[in-house]
């Protein structure tokens, strides 16, 4: 399969936040062209620890004037602002457009459902379950809905063009901290 | 004279404000390399038609942790926030930075004069003469302070690369314009 270099793709991240007295965190949606430049950004806000990124990620994707264009969104982890559990699944649906989550490591999920259950969260066990197994793909690992593992390797691959990391999600990472803490850190 | 590509430099732009009701307005400031890649950002607030633009651009820049391999400041207009109007002199010399104003069309220098004069403003007049006319540089005019036109061209010309404006300006603008509107508008 041969992709276009300059597919448009986005790049999604929250920023930094405090769990013991923010409520909300903002969300930044980094558009790119392929791995070579931003031409758009988008934002939006999630409840920390809510139920509300799936659908507040579907509205942001589906209201921005790139959406026709749009061959991927990339999502930095599968949670959102703590454990606002992302059903990948679901906002592929809704959107209609291909979802790949990076996770930089392997995650101990074990222990994450140990959290979640103790904090009487255990209905997201079940999205995080239907999200699939993150699957090693270069440095990284990632999930996938509505793409296939080698399309979704391929994006990957084209957009990580300056670190390990696909570079919208790179930039959102940097917006993100950068808003928050008046200034980003090095390499994401 | 030959310049790196990689070269550090800062692209900063106010975000898009309400002057009627909004007294404070974010400014961005995307970090670069070259025209390559944005390597970090950094954002402050000023006063909407305030005085305090030149003092807050200095110390974003001067507590940024690339501060020391920095070889230009990029500014999309000379005013920001209004008429919030920088003194380039003085942030070169303060910052020891060389600074490059980006003007997209030649100003209507007359008519920005007696708008100021009107608000009574007259003071900040002197700041826009201390910056010197516009200069062309490929389709934009520039203004700038601690280093010459031709090395300004330089940097400038290194830097559109996918656009007609520096890369660092271009994205700080998407920033801020997609975080105030939740979505930016297409060119910068």
């Amino acid at each position: 399969m041969s992709m276009k270099r300059e597919i448009r793709v986005l790049g999604i991240d929250d920023s930094p936040f405090d769990k013991f007295s923010n409520r909300f965190v903002t969300v930044i949606g980094a558009f790119f062209r392929g791995g070579s430049h931003m031409d758009g950004l988008v934002s939006t806000r999630i409840a920390v620890d809510g139920n509300n990124a799936t659908k507040k990620l579907s509205e942001m994707i589906n209201s921005s004037r790139f959406k026709a264009q749009l061959k991927c969104v990339m999502i930095d982890g599968i949670n959102m602002g703590g454990f606002n559990v992302i059903d990948i699944h679901k906002l592929n649906r809704s959107t209609k457009v291909p979802v790949i989550v990076v996770v930089r490591r392997r995650p101990d999920l074990p222990n994450i459902k140990r959290i979640l259950t103790r904090l009487g969260m255990s209905r997201k066990i079940a999205l995080l379950d239907k999200a699939g197994p993150p699957l090693k793909c270069g440095k990284i690992f990632i999930q996938f809905a509505g793409i296939s593992f080698e399309e979704a390797s391929e994006i990957v691959k084209l957009t990580a063009t300056h670190s390990y990391l696909p570079e919208p999600i790179r930039v959102a990472h940097l917006i993100g901290a950068g808003l928050v803490f008046g200034e980003s850190k090095g390499n994401a």
